[in-house]
C-alpha cells in the first residue's frame, strides 16, 4: 500500500511554492516559480533514484528501470503548473501521486517487468500563451512544436524565450517513443463525484472543446463629448458577445459550456470610449457535433453584432480538441483496481482537457478522477481530503502495478 | 499678431516627445515621457526670461512680471499630459499657445499692468489614477491634497510617489492664491465648430459629470466542468452593466453621455469563468439633476443585475463635477475678441472636463476652443490645422492683453 502521510506532506510541500495569501497556488508555466516547483521534482526524482530527462518542450520524464528495458515503458503523470489563481491539487495530485507510486516500489523492492516513468507536462493550464496542454500536445504531434514554440503571452514573450529563461528546455525531441499506456490521476474539478460520495472516477474520455481568439475594433472616442450615434464603442460591443457566449452555453442545457475568461481593453481609460477589445471564449461539449455547429455559427452571429454597431471582429478558432474515448483495456483496468480495493466508483467524462488527451491518441490511456470539494477548481479554495488523495494514488499505483508486470 | 509658424513649430516639437508609431502621444502623467515634456517645457520658458516655479502637486507656473506686481496676475494654460493613446494636440495646444502668447510679448516688448502666468495642470486627464484634473483640484481646493496623493496606478503606484519618481514636485504650496483671471484654450473634442463651420467656440461652462469605480465578485471556476446554473461569472454580469450604461445614455437622446471605459477581468484566463470584474464607468449631461438621478438609480439597477445572477456589487461615485458657468465678464472678454479679429464664432458648453472647471470655483475663468478634424478626440487620430492652432491662440492673446492691462 502506499503512504498516505507521505503523500500529504509531499503534496503540501510542493503547495508553498507559489502559494497565494488566499491558500491557493500561483505557479504558472515557465516563470520562476514554476522552476522553482521543477527544481523541487527533480530533487524529490533524483532522492528517489530516478533517471531524469528532459526534451525540448520542457517536459519532464522520471524513469525507473524494469527487469526487462527493452519493453515500453508504463507512463503517468500530470502536471505542476498552476492557474495564476489556481488551487493546490489540480494537476499535483497526480505527480505527487506518480512519486508515491514510486515511492512505495521501492518501500516494496519491487522491481516491474517493464519500467516505468513519471511525467511532468509543461503547460497545461494553458493560462499564459491561450493553448491548454502544450507539452503534450506537441510531444503526442497534435500541434507542431514550431507553432507553439511561437505563441507569445501578454507580454510578448515567446513559449521558446520562456522555455530558454527558467532553463526548462532539455536535451531530447518532444516526440513521443512507444510506451506501453499512461494513466492520469488528478481531480475531478466538477461536482459529480462528491454529489454522489463515489471515491473513484472511471474516466471513460474527454468533451470536446474549442477555443477562438478574437479582436473587436470600433475607434477609441472622447467620453464626454462623442455622442451615442457617432460611438463605435468595442467594449458595448464585446458586451453583447459575451452575452451571446451564455445564451449558446444555456441552449445546451447542463451539458452546456461558454466562456468568455480573457478580455482586454484598449487604451482603458476611464473617460475614453474603448477602440479595441481582445478576448477570447470557448466552448465545449461531450458531443462533437454540438461544438461543429458552434464552429460554423459563433463567428457568424458574433459578427452580425458587431456589424450592426459599426464595429469590425476578427475571430478565429486556435484549439480544438475532439471528444476523445480512453482506450478499453486501460478503462477496464481502472475499474477492475477500483473494485477490488473496494472503492465506490462510477464511470465519467472528463469535463477539463488533461494531458491524457493528447497523449491517448498515440498510447493507449485512461484516467482516475478523484472528487474535489464543492466541485470548485481553477479557484484558490479548491479543496481534497487525504484519503482521497490516498485512495486515487492506490488506484494509481494498482493500474501501473498491473500493466508493468503483464 | 502671434506667430503661426513658431507656434506650430512648438507644436511639433512637443508632438515629438511620447510620439507613437500611429500619430499621436502617449505622455501620460508623471511618467519619463511626462518628465521630458515638462523639461522642454521648463526649457522653452527659461529662454522665454519667464520664472518658474512648481507646487506639491507638481503643477508648473511661469511668470512674466507686469509693471505692477502687487495686482493678481492673468493665469492662463493646460496640460501637457495626454491619453495612453492620446492626441497632439489635447492640452499641449493651451500650454503652447501660452507659451507663444509671452513670446509674442516680448517680440512687441510689451509690458502688461499686471503680472501674466502661464500654467501647465499635472495630470488632467485621468487615465492612470482615475481623476481627471487633478492638478487644478488640490489647488482650487476641490479635492483635499492628501487624498489625491494617495490615489493608485494600476501598478499600485500612489500619485505621491509618481510624483516623487519623476522629481515633478516643488516646493510652494498647492493652493490657490488670489487672481486676477484664468483663460484656456483647448480643442473642442468634438464634432460641433468643425460641423458649423466656426473658428472659435467661446466657451460659456462645462457639462456635469460622474465617475464611479466598481467591483462585480463571483467566483473563479473552471470553465468545462462548471455547469451553466453553478457559474457565478462576473464578467457575463458586468456585460449586462455595460448594456445598462449604455441605455440610460441613450434614454438621455443626443445629449446623453455613459461610458464604461476601463475594466480588468480576474483571473483573466482562458479556461477560467472570471471571478471579479473591476470597471469604471462615467456619465455626463449638461444638467445636474440628470446625473443626480443617475448617481441615485444606477448603481440600484446594476446591483439587481449582479444579484439576480448571485454576484455582489460594490460602486462608489468617486469623482463627480457640478455642471460649471464660466465667468461671465471673462466669456464676454472672449465674445468680443473674436468680434473684433473677425472669426466666425458660436457659444457652447464643454462637453469634457478641463482644468477650467476646478479654477473656475475659486477665479474668474472662461475657455476659449477650436475644432479638430471629425470631432475625433482622445485618439492617436485627433488633428487640426496650423490655421486653426493660430486662430485660438490670437484670441488668448487679445483676452490675456484686454485683462492684464484693464
Ligand atoms: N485540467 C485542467 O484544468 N486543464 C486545463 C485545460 C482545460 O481547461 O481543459
Ligand atoms: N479635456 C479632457 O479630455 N479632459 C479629460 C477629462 C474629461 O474626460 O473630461
Amino acid at each position: 500500500r502506499i503512504d498516505g502521510k507521505r503523500l500529504w506532506d509531499t503534496l503540501m510541500a510542493m503547495a508553498t511554492i507559489g502559494a497565494t495569501p488566499k491558500g491557493g497556488v500561483n505557479r504558472v508555466t515557465l516563470t520562476e516559480v514554476d522552476r522553482s516547483g521543477r527544481a523541487q521534482f527533480a530533487l524529490w526524482c533524483k532522492q528517489a533514484g530516478l533517471t531524469l530527462r528532459s526534451d525540448s518542450m520542457g517536459n519532464m520524464f522520471a524513469r525507473r528501470p524494469g527487469r526487462d528495458n527493452s519493453r515500453p515503458p508504463v507512463l503517468f503523470g500530470s502536471h505542476l503548473d498552476s492557474q495564476p489563481t489556481g488551487g493546490k491539487f489540480d494537476g499535483a495530485l497526480g505527480v505527487i501521486a506518480g512519486l508515491e507510486v514510486m515511492r512505495t516500489l521501492d518501500d516494496l523492492g519491487i522491481v516491474t517487468e517493464a519500467p516505468v516513468e513519471l511525467i511532468n507536462w509543461t503547460d497545461e493550464e494553458g493560462s499564459r500563451f491561450g493553448r491548454a496542454m502544450m507539452g503534450s500536445a506537441v510531444w503526442a504531434g497534435v500541434h507542431p512544436e514550431a507553432t507553439i514554440k511561437s505563441l507569445r503571452d501578454a507580454e510578448g514573450i515567446t513559449v521558446a524565450e520562456a522555455l530558454t529563461a527558467i532553463g526548462a528546455e532539455g536535451a531530447e525531441p518532444a516526440t513521443h517513443t512507444p510506451a506501453d499506456s499512461y494513466f492520469e490521476l488528478h481531480i475531478e474539478q466538477g461536482p459529480i463525484l462528491e454529489r454522489e460520495a463515489k471515491t473513484i472516477g472511471i474516466v471513460t474520455g474527454a468533451q470536446a472543446q474549442v477555443w477562438f481568439d478574437a479582436t473587436l475594433t470600433g475607434q477609441d472616442s472622447h467620453a464626454g463629448t462623442t455622442p451615442p450615434d457617432a460611438r463605435r464603442d468595442a467594449l458595448a460591443g464585446a458586451a453583447e458577445i459575451i452575452l451571446l457566449v451564455e445564451r449558446i452555453m444555456r441552449a445546451q442545457g447542463n451539458a452546456g459550456r461558454g466562456t468568455v475568461g480573457r478580455l482586454t481593453v484598449h487604451p482603458n481609460s476611464p473617460n475614453v470610449v474603448p477602440g479595441e477589445i481582445r478576448f477570447g471564449c470557448e466552448f465545449r461539449h461531450p458531443d462533437d457535433a454540438v461544438i461543429a455547429t458552434i464552429v460554423d455559427d459563433f463567428p457568424k452571429r458574433a459578427a452580425d453584432l458587431a456589424a450592426a454597431r459599426g464595429l469590425a471582429l476578427r475571430i478565429t478558432p486556435v484549439f480544438r480538441v475532439a471528444a476523445t474515448p480512453f482506450d478499453a483495456d486501460c478503462i477496464d483496468l481502472v475499474r477492475q483496481a477500483c473494485a477490488r480495493l473496494g472503492y465506490p466508483a462510477r464511470e465519467m467524462v472528463s469535463g477539463a482537457g488533461h494531458d491524457a488527451v493528447h497523449v491517448a491518441t498515440v498510447i493507449p490511456t485512461a484516467m482516475i478522477f478523484t472528487p474535489c470539494k464543492d466541485g470548485l477548481s481553477h479557484n484558490e479554495a479548491e479543496s481534497i481530503t487525504p484519503d482521497e488523495a490516498e485512495a486515487g494514488t492506490q488506484i494509481l499505483l494498482d493500474v501501473v502495478l498491473a500493466r508493468a508486470n503483464r
